[in-house]
């Protein structure tokens, strides 16, 4: 019984770490948002799958909250010198994986087989699944106008206010087969143990990853129960713009809330025991709750809540 | 009066050094060997004209002898840890100059359009002038076959017994329309003041110059005094190659035999002054002749060389 875990960036690497230390590398996949995914100095940059290798690799940059550990910016400091764009910094480390996977896609490589490569290179056993081998591009809606999602969130640091989100490419972009074969109907491996939406944006993360065609369908059809963990924590996102893009696009920023985003795909919410006292109000919504310390400082708290998590997936 | 200056690896850049340090920017031009470029890592690297562009703007590696100064190798480190090959090196803050060169050579821009805007952004005055921006590639035969020049010269540090040359894609390379311009018939510049052949090999870095169709044209109807430096000093190379080459060619390694190598194109030639009793036998050859100190270990020695070369050509 293999756990799927759908995850984003930063908030679901953590618990995706969790779950990596306490199931076997055969029990668990990743499911990878490449929404953020851009072109950028010729490299294909994959955020939320860097995220998520670099952290079960032990390659996590914990100073900086994304990039690669022990680096260093010999390259960026040169960069300027040649008007190259510095507001989205790649390492000096980590240009190793860009060049590698930018050699891998001119030679036909999709970009499942790539990070299959990188995870082998950097000790990665569990599949780390991107959602899909087409471009899938994020686009912000603002009252400006639309930006890139990296524009957006890296370059802009979230400042513009948010209208809504479009998922460029998503019409055409098909579920990643590797994923189907191990999910979907008449899938190789056994009925999944559960499926776990892990605490990242609803928006930005989780989404672009659910609107591709044929993924709602194939995740209800898994027989499993899908289970979310909230983002939100008494208000407020741990990291990232979650909560002020719910008061922008006039959502209470609530863990309810984000409950009732999912809930005609869930069977199971987590809130934190800080939001105890909505258990209440998302139970009504129809769904199954659990509440725990979702807040993941250290790595017990990482592990504690896959526990939990898979607990009650299976309670 | 413009001096032009064919040059390819580290001897030659010492003397462009020293023309650049005793010119003005527009009395000088440098005319740069393209057939040791190649795709690397989906880079293109062009190590003379690099080279040479870090020798000019106080850049160059002197451990090293190639790349840039103040380099790190955090990218080389980890590309080993991603099977990419390692046996060509290029250090952090080289990386930008080659990613900013991807960029724009994708956007459409010529390698000399490249070159003029990294001399820009180092602070490089002079006219650096690829000898073409059309693919030309050195390769070494070899009793075992055929090598790329890189892969004779880094990869198997010239171990390879060399048996003759071939220039891959010279029949269709046209001469850098730049220095058409500044050089040829109907030049916009005044007549050149010199030609100047620096002292680098002759098979892999000036052969290849000379043999873009036209070249050799080109430079005798300048109407200028063309004059070579000799590459072997006391039978030797200071660095490179080439006298095991000339061996390996059954031709004396000799300041005469690369004089007689020249002879159709040049009009003069200078020896070391420890070669000075080859003197006579350069000038039988129906050349002009000057013995200096053609060694050059100190900035002093790079400008003296060059100061002493312009005298000649003047004289």
């Amino acid at each position: 019984m293999r756990v799927f875990a759908l995850t984003g960036g930063i908030g679901g690497a953590k618990l995706a770490l969790g779950l990596a230390k306490v199931l076997a590398p055969d029990e668990v996949a990743f499911v990878v948002n490449t929404g953020d995914d851009f072109e950028h100095l010729g490299f294909h940059v994959s955020p939320d799958v860097d995220t998520l290798v670099y952290t079960l690799a032990g390659e996590a940059n914990i100073e900086t909250g994304w990039g690669r550990q022990d680096e260093s910016w010999q390259f960026m400091r040169a960069a300027e010198q040649f008007g190259l764009p510095t507001w989205f910094r790649l390492g000096d480390r980590d240009l190793a994986l860009h060049i590698y996977r930018r050699q891998r896609l001119a030679e036909g490589a999709t970009l499942t087989e790539v990070t299959r490569e990188t995870c082998r290179r950097l000790g990665v056993a569990q599949p780390v699944l991107p959602m899909s081998n087409d471009p899938v591009r994020t686009r912000v809606l603002t009252p400006d106008g639309s930006l890139a999602f990296q524009h957006y969130f890296v370059r802009d640091r979230c400042r513009p206010t948010v209208t809504g989100f479009e998922f460029d490419g998503i019409e055409d972009a098909s579920i990643n087969p590797e994923l189907s074969a191990l999910l979907g109907a008449g899938a190789s491996s056994d009925r999944p143990g559960a499926i776990v939406i892990c605490p990242s944006n609803p928006f930005v993360s989780v989404d672009p990853i659910l609107a591709v065609p044929g993924m709602r369908d194939m995740l209800r059809s898994a027989g499993a129960p899908i289970i979310a963990v909230s983002p939100i924590v008494g208000g407020q996102a741990i990291k990232g713009p979650t909560a002020k893009m719910m008061r922008e696009l006039d959502i209470p920023a609530s863990a309810t809330a984000v409950a009732r985003h999912y809930r005609d795909l869930i069977t199971g919410f987590v809130l934190d025991e800080c939001d105890a006292s909505r258990e209440a109000e998302v139970a009504d919504l129809g769904l199954a709750t659990a509440v725990t310390r979702t807040v993941m400082s250290s790595l017990d708290d990482r592990i504690a809540l896959a526990r939990d998590v898979l607990a009650f997936a299976g309670a």
